[in-house]
């Protein structure tokens, strides 16, 4: 190989690895997807993270009082365009659509959030929609979660679940910053702030996790949504669609990064804590 | 920048990119680790794994008999060079240890693995050590357990657990291959082999994982064990160490892969196989 070769070869593979390390696709991965590297975490995970679904902490350190946010939403960003999450001190709740962020404060309203702010608890993924389904009949949650339910290849997986739908009525709520000494998140939720929205259009962004990670994620479906003009939005409790485009993205990969210190540390998360989820989620 | 030194940047360049895609280090890790990156897994994860617990499946999918091979070896030993496991058709007892990978049979002999057997189930991680005790006093599996527990940082992470010790007795146990339709791990071990040594040196090698992952790995300490020339071992059910060092490596982060086909999909994994457990742990 001569001088001038070597030089396109190695500028060739630079490129390569530039772009995203490998970007190496598998089974379900039909685009190579939006790839980034992560700078700063605890875990150095970098790659095609579109059928990888990441989260920060655990949905028992939530219920626990675990509030102090541990990873910046730059960093969060580089795992994911689509999510929901909340921020450091229980502050709002988190929707991230089309690698837009949103924070959903107690006046409804959704903020643009900045790269510094931080979380202690978030799921993401690079949203890549692998079934699609139109629904045309009125629907409230439970039957719209069915009606996912009996589209699902396997019960066993976790799903990015996004619905374009217009809404007749939809109930969501958003829960105020926490002080220290924290409280448990289903004594938090008594101060949160409930909106209602009729007739609008807008999209639930969310996950349907397998019952077996109890304790880590939300078994079941976990929506929050956010109006068509994203300008305002929460965390859903209820809700009657008219009509609307759903669509999964199957992901068979799961990355939890747990916080390096801090509360998390101590926190007793041996213990069932289906009645608190109960309480925060309905 | 002229020629010379644009191929001596780019050849730079390269090398870091090829020594593990980008070398980022986190909160615990002190060393950049032996850096791989997947060819075909379903995640196209690549990266610093010296920090991340990888795992294939679940343990509750294994309890319920999925004990097809989903992932080869070769593409296993790029998550790490430490861990546990077993094969396609519950065949043996997998062990990892310094980046040699032993199948231990019914003969309890621990017999080389080539890269296209394959794993339906299995725990491995690059072995750092973050914390290291010698310890002098006789202890049985109970009081090792306790002795460890003491040590660590806290009960809700992941830890790699080594020990390399001196045992006066060891009873470990090892699986034959099954059959289709394939019977529950509760049933399958009952024509388990049980061996038993005495006044041994060898290596325990496992982890140990948080309660709240039940479901997804085996909550407490799960440990095989190979003999100092790896030439024998299996997973542990009992213990007498004289003495032994023992090494923690904290991990803060967790990946598991899911099966993208086959039988996972359909097996019923709702349920609390905790009384299957203890039958086959134990």
């Amino acid at each position: 190989m001569n001088k001038k070769n070597l030089i396109i070869f190695l500028i060739l593979l630079s490129v390569t690895f530039f772009s995203g390390c490998t970007g190496f696709t598998g089974n379900f991965s039909e685009k190579s997807g939006n790839i980034e590297s992560i700078e700063d975490s605890g875990s150095g995970i970098c790659g095609n993270d579109s059928e990888v679904l990441y989260q920060v902490s655990t949905i028992d350190a939530l219920l626990q009082g675990v509030y102090d946010g541990v990873l910046p939403v730059a960093e969060l960003e580089t795992h994911g365009d689509f999510g929901i999450g909340t921020f450091d001190g229980l502050e709002g709740e988190m929707l991230a659509l089309n690698g837009s962020y949103y924070q959903i404060k107690t006046d409804g309203i959704a903020y643009p959030v900045s790269g510094e702010m931080t979380t202690p608890f978030a799921t993401v993924t690079y949203f890549e929609a692998d079934e699609s389904f139109r629904l045309e009949e009125p629907a409230n949650l439970t039957e719209l979660e069915a009606f996912l339910d009996l589209n699902l290849p396997s019960e066993n997986l976790f799903y990015a679940v996004r619905v374009d739908g217009d809404f007749s009525y939809i109930k969501a709520r958003s829960v105020p910053r926490q002080e220290k000494p924290y409280p448990k998140l289903a004594d938090a939720v008594s101060t949160q702030s409930v909106f209602e929205f009729e007739n609008i259009s807008g999209t639930l962004v969310g996950f349907r996790t397998p019952e077996y990670v109890k304790g880590v994620n939300v078994p079941g479906y976990h929506l929050h949504f956010i109006t068509e003009d994203r300008s305002a939005g929460g965390h859903v409790l209820d809700l009657e669609m008219e009509s609307g485009d759903a669509a999964l993205d199957i992901t068979s990969a799961f990355f939890m990064e747990l916080p390096a210190s801090g509360d998390f540390y101590n926190v007793e998360l041996g213990q069932d804590l289906q009645a608190d989820m109960e309480k925060v989620e309905k």
